[in-house]
């Protein structure tokens, strides 16, 4: 099959999946290159592939690509340069595998600390990630290019926290919060294996009401008294409680 | 003072400071937003500052505003929505304090990364930051912007490595250079005071030649084999050699 015009009803609806509102309402995403999308291929997720006209489809043995004109990829790409290879995925979550380690976002707003917070769980053996519902998209462009692919890899749920963090508990699962009042310093709590660690907004932190129904709260001990970027402070906490074997 | 022509000759000269070849002609850069200015206020570094007409200074007491129209700050502004107050800045670098603590970027091309390393670096009482000649250009607005001012506060110096880190090493300073292969787990290295940590490029890592003449080489443990954002795997090793008192 070939589309050569970007005004193709397919291409519009596609298209309309930069933005989260279509996303949302579709259960699809759009991704871009070729490392992602073999990915996502492994993963199962990719519903069209679309390849630039005069390219040769480097996954042709697994799935067919819809050509395209070089105007109707760059209708779809993001990237001011464009892509010759794009694909159309379903937002097909892995199932979590044992909830011992949970990451949970609170009102994360940046959707590159949250790729690169999702990409830091999967590098630690994390089994699921949790984000608040005001959390950035995890299939904004952005996101899915920070975590590198991880997202296929690791359960991820959008949920009320304290309703989530309560069944943790009653799970037995220690909730840390990172805070930088009333808390312990990080390399003095014990290292667990069944732990949730919440992070919070990149100005505000982890929301009050939030820190109240934590188990303990860990402070990363700082020389002086500045802030971390949420990423840092992450992949500081889940290289402490990381899964080793 | 009010300037309200975009075409001003100071104002089209302050612009070119969007660009590298400027900056770097010049030795000013440019930044936006009242706590970073705030930070270079108290640096020293601010060579003017300026305002949108209509707006109150706030640094009213320290430096006078240079007034200028919407459009002329749109201009100046990288942000695509403007900025009201803006500062031309001087790039003068804080001294080294003591060598104690460096961290060294081979190759970091993101610009992010690189803001958010230093960021990380004054944290963690690090003194100084070493960058090869290919990263990413410091006073660009995103790695300013990722550094939340921490700039100010921590010696950094664009160089050879090869030489800087032979330097070191001659003073005593352990190299630890990150790496995937042939490289001792970092919780198995020995914490030392006098460290300098070395961070490599996004793709490739630490140039073959600049691992050669680290003492130690350190991999971070994973779980699964994946790999980390750069400015992560700073944050956890930087972690480790904090400065504690």
């Amino acid at each position: 099959m070939e589309i050569n015009s970007p005004t193709n009803e397919r291409i519009k609806n596609w298209a309309k999946l930069q933005q989260k509102k279509y996303r949302d309402q579709s259960g699809q995403f759009l991704i871009e290159g070729e490392h992602l999308i073999g990915e996502a291929l492994q993963a199962g997720v990719v519903e069209h592939l679309l390849m630039e006209a005069g390219r040769i489809n480097p996954f042709a043995s697994q799935c067919e690509a819809i050509v395209c004109s070089e105007i109707v990829m760059r209708k779809l790409s993001t990237n001011v340069s464009g892509a010759w290879l794009i694909a159309v995925c379903s937002q097909k979550s892995v199932p979590a595998q044992s909830g011992l380690r949970t990451v949970v976002l609170d009102g994360v707003q940046d959707p590159g600390n949250v790729g690169t917070i999702i990409r830091t769980a999967v590098a630690f053996g994390f089994d699921q990630v949790l984000l608040s519902p005001d959390c950035a998209d995890v299939y904004n462009e952005k996101c899915v290019r920070s975590t590198q692919g991880a997202l296929f890899h690791i359960a991820i749920q959008r949920t009320e926290l304290l309703g989530a963090l309560s069944a943790l508990k009653e799970e037995g699962v220690m909730v840390i919060g990172t805070a930088l009042h009333k808390a312990q310093p990080l390399a003095q709590l014990a290292v667990v294996e069944k732990v949730a660690i919440v992070l919070g907004n990149e100005g505000q932190g982890v929301r009050p009401e939030t820190l109240e129904i934590c188990d303990q709260r860990a402070l990363i001990e700082m020389f002086s008294f500045e802030s971390l970027n949420v990423a840092v402070a992450a992949g500081i906490c889940l290289y402490r409680y990381r899964r080793k074997a």
